[in-house]
C-alpha cells in the first residue's frame, strides 16, 4: 500500500486511555487503536505510549510515517500557540512541551492543541458543521465543555482557554460550581446538576417513574421524560432553559453558522435538544436565531481523535 | 501639498449629523467636517451629504480624492459583506446598497462597515487596544451596543449582527428589554436602567443628595457616588455587577487581549471602572482575567470616523 500526504494521525489523549486514529482528507477513519494512558508513567511514559500507538498504526496499514501528512494530537488541558501543555490536571502535567517531545521521539511533523478545541474542529469540518466556517461546539457530559471555531480555526484568545462555555454565568445568584463561581452553566445544565434536581424533587416526595440510586442518570431521566414522566420532564426543562440561555448569549456575541451539542447526554436525541431549541429560540434576538443551526454533534467519540489529524491535514 | 495613500476618509454617518474626517496612517486626525444627515432627503440626499462632506475635507487639505486611500464608513445599522446596508432604523433604510451608491458617486474605493463594528476596531488599532489583535468594545449610553474584533478584523457572523452585546442575557427573569427580551444586560445596565433604579428608590423613600427630575442622569447619578451618596453608590453597583457578569461571560468566552468600555457613561472614570473590574474580576474563572485588559475607551466620539478611516487603510 503506498503512502499518502492527505492522511495523518489523530491522537486523542485522556486521562484514562490514549485513542489513535488513522484519518484520510475526507476525514474517514482508516484504522484505529487505543492503550491505556498510564499517567503514573509520567511525561515520558506517555510518550513513549503515542509513538507506540502511532507506529502500530502505520504497520497494520503498511505504511511508514514518511508518508503521513503528520500526527496532530488533542490533549485535556491549557496548551499554547507553541505546543507547551501549561496545564493538564488529569496528566498530571504542568508546562511540558509535549509537541517538541513527540516531534523528536517520532521524526515528523506535531500540532497540538486543547481537546475541546479539536473536537470543536472535527465537528466543524466534518461533522454537524459540514466544512462549515464557523462553530461552537458544547459538551454536555459530567462537566460542560466547548471550543469555539471562527474563520475555520481554534479560539484561543490570550489566556488560551478560551471557550469554556460551560462556566458561563447564566443565573448570578445561582449554585455554587465545582470551579468556586456561581450560576455557570455548568453547575445548572450539567448531567450531575440534573441528576441532584431529580434526587431534590424526588426526596420532597415528586411522584415519578425515577428512583434515587445507581440508576439515577441523565440517560435514564431523559429516557423517562420520554415516556411522558413529569419529573423526568422537570429536569429536562431545567435544563434546557439554562442551555438555551447559554446558547442565546454565544449567538448574540458570535452568530456562529452553527452551535454542535456533543457529550453524553447529547445522545438523548430530541427529547432534550427540542426544548433546548425551544428556549434558545425564546431567548434570542430576532433577525439573529434564523442564521445559526443548533444540531447534535455527529462525531461522537470520534471526534477527538478526527479533529486532531485535522491539525495536520 | 502632496497626497499620501496613507490617509484615508473616514466617515461616522448617525442619524442626526454626518461626521467626515481625514486620518492619517497613524489614525490621527488631520481635519474633519460635519453636517447634518437630513434623512428626510432620502439615501440620494444623504450620500450627496456624504459627498460634499469627502469633498470639502479634501479641498481644505488642498488634496485630491486619488490621494487618498479610499472613504470607509460606519453606519447605525445591520451591513453585509457586500456594503449594503440591510436594516437602519435611524436611517429609515432597507436593503440600500451604500457602499456601491458612494463609490459611483466618489469614483473612489469605498468600504462600509455596521458603525459599532468600525468603532471597534478604531479603539483596537488606534485606541485603548493600542494595535492589539482582539478586542471587545462596549458602549455604555442609552443603549448598550458593542463590536468585536478577533484577528484584528471585526466579527460579523452568520447573521452580519454579530457583537449585540447589550442583549445576552445577564438575570434569567430580570425586567423586560426594549428588544422584547427578558433580564438583557442593556435592561439592567444602561443610562435609563441606572436612572430608573434610583427613581425607583427615591419613591420609596431612600435618603439621597439625588433628586428625580431632568437633572436625574447617569452623569449625575456617578457624581453622587463619587461624592459618598449611598443611593448614587447603589445605582453604580447594581450597574457594575451585571456589566461585570457580562465582562466575565466574554472573557470565558473569547478570551480577548482587551475590553473597552466607551460611550457617555464611561466618562464617569473611576467611581463606575472600579466596581466594574471588581465584579468582572469576581465573577471570572482563575487564570483567564489577568490574560484580559479592562480599559475606558480612548477615541470618545471619534472613534467612529477614525475607525471607519482604518477600513481602508
Amino acid at each position: 500500500m503506498t503512502g499518502d500526504l492527505r492522511r495523518a494521525v489523530g491522537i486523542d489523549l485522556g486521562g484514562t486511555y490514549i485513542k489513535a486514529a488513522l484519518v484520510d482528507g475526507s476525514g474517514n477513519i482508516e484504522h484505529q487503536e487505543r492503550c491505556p494512558t498510564g499517567v503514573e508513567g509520567g511525561v515520558d511514559g506517555v510518550a513513549t505510549r503515542v509513538a507506540g500507538l502511532v507506529h502500530a498504526l502505520a504497520s497494520a496499514r503498511g505504511i511508514d510515517l514518511t508518508d503521513v501528512a503528520g500526527v496532530g494530537i488533542g490533549v485535556p488541558g491549557v496548551t499554547t500557540s507553541e505546543g507547551t501543555v501549561v496545564l493538564a490536571p488529569n496528566l498530571n502535567w504542568r508546562q511540558v512541551p509535549f509537541k517538541r517531545v513527540l516531534a523528536e521521539r517520532l521524526g515528523t511533523r506535531v500540532e497540538l492543541d486543547n481537546d475541546a478545541n479539536v473536537a470543536a474542529l472535527g465537528e466543524a469540518r466534518i461533522g454537524a458543521g459540514g466544512g462549515c466556517d464557523s462553530l461552537v461546539l458544547l459538551t454536555l457530559g459530567t462537566g460542560i465543555g466547548g471550543g469555539i471555531i471562527l474563520g475555520g480555526r481554534a479560539l484561543h484568545g490570550s489566556s488560551f482557554a478560551a471557550g469554556e462555555v460551560g462556566h458561563i454565568c447564566v443565573l448570578p445568584d445561582g449554585p455554587r460550581c465545582a470551579c468556586g463561581l456561581r450560576g455557570c452553566l455548568e453547575a445548572l445544565a450539567s448531567g450531575p446538576a440534573m441528576v441532584r434536581l431529580v434526587q431534590d424533587r424526588l426526596s420532597a416526595g415528586t411522584p415519578s417513574v425515577l428512583v434515587d440510586g445507581d440508576g439515577l442518570t441523565p440517560e435514564a431521566i431523559c429516557s423517562a421524560a420520554a415516556s411522558g414522566d413529569g419529573l423526568g420532564q422537570a429536569a429536562v426543562d431545567h435544563v434546557a432553559e439554562y442551555l438555551g440561555i447559554a446558547i442565546a448569549n454565544i449567538i448574540a456575541l458570535l452568530s456562529p453558522e452553527v452551535i454542535a451539542l456533543g457529550g453524553g447526554i447529547s445522545a438523548a436525541g430530541d427529547v432534550l435538544l427540542k426544548p433546548i431549541l425551544s428556549a434558545a429560540e425564546s431567548r434570542s434576538l430576532e433577525g439573529m436565531f434564523e442564521h445559526t443551526r443548533i444540531l447534535a454533534a455527529t462525531l461522537g467519540n470520534n471526534a477527538g481523535s478526527i479533529g486532531a489529524a485535522l491539525l495536520v491535514l
